[in-house]
């Protein structure tokens, strides 16, 4: 995985500079120069969506959201074949080369990658056998497969490990965290050699190394203006969430763009992108946007230890005519609005661009743009309060000035960690900037601005998870303690089929043609209905497939079919011809919903069986979970 | 718990330096000197053992082997009572006053100490009825307490969190993860905010701050000397713990050493103190042992940022009389063996100093001193390092001298996460050090050394609870296959006592006094034996009292038994006077002891019933479970 970010990395940075190159030497026409910058993405997430989408239909967006499902237990078909790996590559490389345009990330489909290669893994090892086994094996392989994924596209181990447990699991075992642990830093520790080998450092150091000054990092009062960074990040993150999850539902109802997005996925990324890039169009607004930098540039700008009111009193009024690799911030300034101006046209247009090219059907992460819009919030603020306090807040000793750079490392923090729904976010830009003397005041306004988020809106990939339908257990908040009090039997399923050990081929064919469960609750006799084990459905229509081939009788319906001794027909009873399998797990009708929650949160149940002195009285699935879950927080509609 | 960590550094350093005045002030006269030098930790660790063995036997030690007992459910009564709470305070302020003499820290007794506010904030919160619901609200409480314990001592909130997950859990919900973070955050910034109304520091900064050139942290090369260091780390890891074992194990044994520590806790301390103080005496051995420097100082010189064998160029033959603030190294510094041999002695007097420290019966917490002496580890490996290549490793480009304080840093990092079994000290060391720029190599110290030590040794707090013989469940490694192939009706005990729901009050006293399970199975009658539930012995015991009280027959022995119906003496079946819970796990006779393992650890079951067609055929506790893990490891031994 290191090899792929880093050659991904390379390929990437060598086609932006390409387009940049172009959109220089095309001369001094204007609508050279608009073609030259517009035509290039364009092309690249046309290219991106049709060849991602003719190879699978699995190799869009981010990933993350199918995986947290498939780690519940769910068993998504195909999604983690290791045929879509080429392509997801390809087409991520392409979505990445449109750069700060079309302002998309690579860290989910990289999660999804590392996740496919864990998978593929998994399955060449010589594997004890066992259903139960494969699947704790597999959810261990992908669980470190998810931690490799983020470590590399970031260099950064620990907290790649820790995103991962945050963003895709409920629940995890220590000793998972050790082998998530390994592989990171393996991946991470690669990622930047290659990087050294390449000869673009001298050593192994921090990707977006910043130099903060840390003897003096922030005054004590500062707190406070880095908690209402978090509030800002956490009410800005809530409006994000919503707009988001409001748009993916919209363009899938709007019956013209789901008409596109149906058949024409290719044509809806060019008109996106199209309008993207116009808008980006440095003689445009885009000069209002830094959008000549890359994605990197961007944030590497963002996080400078300079103060750029400072800086900007020495500024020329002429732009230079290329960006300046180590005046980056020039790019923010412009003489009519100053920086604080372009940091505002910033953050309102790339909103609504976010939102929109989140609908893109091309392999795409979510959360780098996320994390360079928190670092545009949070360097707003502190600019803001450098200009307000230029020799720091207290006025005794000497003057320790406010760093914007680490306001802009804490909002970057916050906003992405309250899209996500993760703390993690904290450590990891410690991790990617190589400094950590900020810890406590970026916790608080990461801690701030979660809290705000995690009150009202789902995070982004549950909130990907919902629109896209994907089966989903609701969390039980801390303030509906009913759920202590409703018990199994007030939401089970009692409208359930089961099997009698001698059910016949008869019956089994009658059950599996006019129901769909999964599993059926197999019982002693139809009387007592005794729990004996549970039957996968894939086994029962096994039974009457290999039954079928061998009662040739059937072929002829002609015949008369009294001269056909039943058991003939019927073969064997289920009893002999199929595997019962064992039930460990059954609730009773007075487990209450916070238990039953929690036991198929951490067991990753699909379904369970209530019994009742032995006898099968229901049947609890996710889904009568979540009704109950949902009946809770709005008690009106149910019951 | 940040005021009372404050408080008590602050009181510590008080009196340490009370201690140094008083060597100082007390003249030439060697028995002067000697008897001012070890009457105090002499005097203060016997009134540490007898102050807090006094009010309570639960104060002594460090608490965490305990803790992790009460995550698995298991009820250890009174250890978390808030009665505690004052005698573990006086008793470690005590401890810690001793400084490097007795050589023992302050982690594990402030999560001990956290665990019981928490314990007692859990239990004055109203909260909603049950059992279950309370068990849940309580490990939530215990986790954040024990996230809170460790980041107040070191200021250090996510290794707080993460540290504590790792050694007190062995699964975990990421919903509780963010309540740790939460309380351990405020905890850690309250800690550092008191540091700067007392006027220690300036602002909020870093505990053990250390400033190493982070422009080139470390060249390629090195990464196999830290690899190295992370060889010899978990090389003496596991020697550290099989002694530290095998020592508590015998002055349990040891005729003499049992007696003292049975009657006589304080004369043991007494002794152990003297025996130690008199070899870390200044004049004696403990000038090649750097003996007057507090344990914060140890860390301090060995982080310093300086490499020894430059300073030690200009050093003048004259120890300086008083310690010096700023050049702490100096105290390292001996003309007759240098600082190689002062580190050497160090390393090989503390390792078995601190074996017979951790015996001593009075609070104190085992953490720290194994984290100092991993930084002396480091910084002898790193020292050695900058002498033989004193320019920096590679030729080409300007000179880039190794710094030594990265490995004390990572040595620190890897002996006390191989000697706890954890990873996050990697993080801790980088949060106590305000600097980050070395974690790819001090992560990868880290895993191996705990590669090694996890392969040969159980951790430390796990050794601990093997030698005290707490309810303990040992993990199933990975190469033990067969643990999925072992099903549970081979190690399940079918030797055990159900109760009918018709059971009158005969039986019941017959099956409470024969017996001592803790937890019945009661089924509908001795026939069918379908399992309905179960009953708590407490239950059956409250259900004898109250019936003793109304049948005063009973108390008339010499009455005539004949005129007293049974039905009067007997009074209600089980069934009318007891509540029986629900069961809601049943192992089946199938079920493989890996699944019946991950169960138990998951839920923290302490035992379940095995039935078959709902009928009771045995029951699995861990007991049962342990022997089984056992044979797995030991095939020979068992079946």
């Amino acid at each position: 995985m290191a090899l792929v970010s880093f050659a991904m990395d390379f390929t990437v940075s060598r086609v932006a500079s390409a387009h940049l190159w172009l959109y220089q030497e095309v001369g001094d026409y204007p609508v050279l120069k608009f073609l030259s910058w517009t035509m290039y993405p364009v092309a690249l997430s046309a290219f991106s969506t049709g060849f991602a989408q003719s190879i699978t239909q699995h190799a869009g967006g981010s990933g993350i959201p199918e995986l947290k499902t498939i780690l519940t237990g769910v068993i998504l078909e195909e999604y983690l074949a290791i045929e879509n790996f080429g392509a997801k590559v390809v087409g991520l490389t392409c979505t990445l080369a449109c750069g700060s345009t079309i302002f998309l990330g690579k860290v989910g489909p990289f999660v999804h990658l590392s996740s496919m290669i864990a998978a593929y893994l998994g399955k060449i090892r010589t594997s004890v056998s066992g259903e139960y086994e494969n699947k704790i094996k597999q959810n261990e392989m992908l669980v470190a497969g998810a931690a490799v994924g983020v470590a590399t596209v970031f260099g950064a181990p620990i907290s790649g490990v820790l995103f991962s447990i945050e963003v895709v699991s409920s629940h995890f075992a220590v000793r998972d965290y050790w082998r998530g642990f390994f592989s990171a830093t393996c991946g991470a520790f690669m990622f930047r050699l290659l990087a050294v080998f390449n000869s673009e450092q001298e050593t192994i150091i921090a990707l977006f190394k910043t130099s903060f000054k840390i003897d003096f990092p922030f005054d004590l009062p500062e707190t406070i203006f880095f908690t209402f960074l978090g509030v800002i990040c956490g009410v800005l993150s809530c409006a994000y969430l919503f707009c988001q999850r409001w748009f993916l539902g919209y363009v899938r109802r709007n019956p013209f763009t789901a008409r596109l997005l149906a058949t024409e996925k290719p044509l809806y990324s060019v008109l996106v992108a199209f309008l993207l890039s116009s808008i980006t169009f440095p003689h445009s607004l885009g000069r209002f946007m830094a959008s000549r930098l890359s994605m990197k540039e961007l944030l590497t700008s963002l996080l400078d230890n300079r103060t750029w009111s400072v800086l900007s009193q020495n500024v020329s009024l002429d732009r230079p005519p290329q960006v300046d690799p180590l005046n980056l911030w020039e790019e923010w300034w412009h003489p009519d609005i100053t920086f604080f101006g372009t940091l505002s046209v910033f953050l309102v247009m790339k909103f609504w661009m976010l939102v929109l090219a989140t609908t893109m059907p091309m392999p795409a992460g979510y959360f780098m743009p996320v994390f360079v819009y928190g670092a545009a919030i949070g360097r707003l603020v502190g600019e803001a309060a450098a200009f307000l306090f230029p020799m720091g807040i207290t006025g005794e000793g000497p003057p320790s000035p406010i760093i914007p750079g680490a306001y802009a490392l804490a909002g970057a923090a916050a906003f992405s960690g309250s899209v996500t729904h993760t703390l993690s976010t904290a450590l990891l830009a410690f991790e990617m900037t190589g400094q950590i003397a900020h810890i406590l005041p970026v916790l608080l306004a990461v801690l701030v601005a979660n809290a705000i988020a995690q009150k009202f809106q789902p995070s982004f990939y549950d909130g990907t998870i919902i629109v896209k339908k994907l089966p989903y257990l609701p969390r039980i908040r801390s303030r509906h303690i009913e759920s202590y009090m409703v018990t199994t039997q007030e939401f089970m399923n009692t409208d359930f089929v089961i099997l009698s050990q001698e059910a016949t081929f008869h019956d089994i064919l009658q059950v599996v043609t006019t129901t769909d469960a999964q599993e059926y609750p197999v019982v002693d006799n139809a009387e007592s209905q005794m729990l004996l084990g549970a039957i996968q459905r894939s086994s029962l229509i096994q039974f009457l497939q290999s039954h079928e081939d061998s009662s040739l009788p059937q072929e002829e319906p002609g015949k008369e079919v009294g001269l056909i001794p039943d058991r003939l027909l019927s073969g064997q009873t289920l009893k002999e011809g199929c595997t019962i399998s064992p039930v460990s797990l059954q609730l009773s009708p007075w487990t209450s919903l916070h238990q039953a929650h929690n036991l198929f949160e951490m067991l990753n149940l699909q379904r369970a069986f209530v019994t009742q002195l032995g006898k099968v009285v229901g049947i609890v699935t996710r889904k009568e979970l979540r009704k109950a879950i949902e009946e809770l927080a709005n008690p009106k509609a149910g019951r």
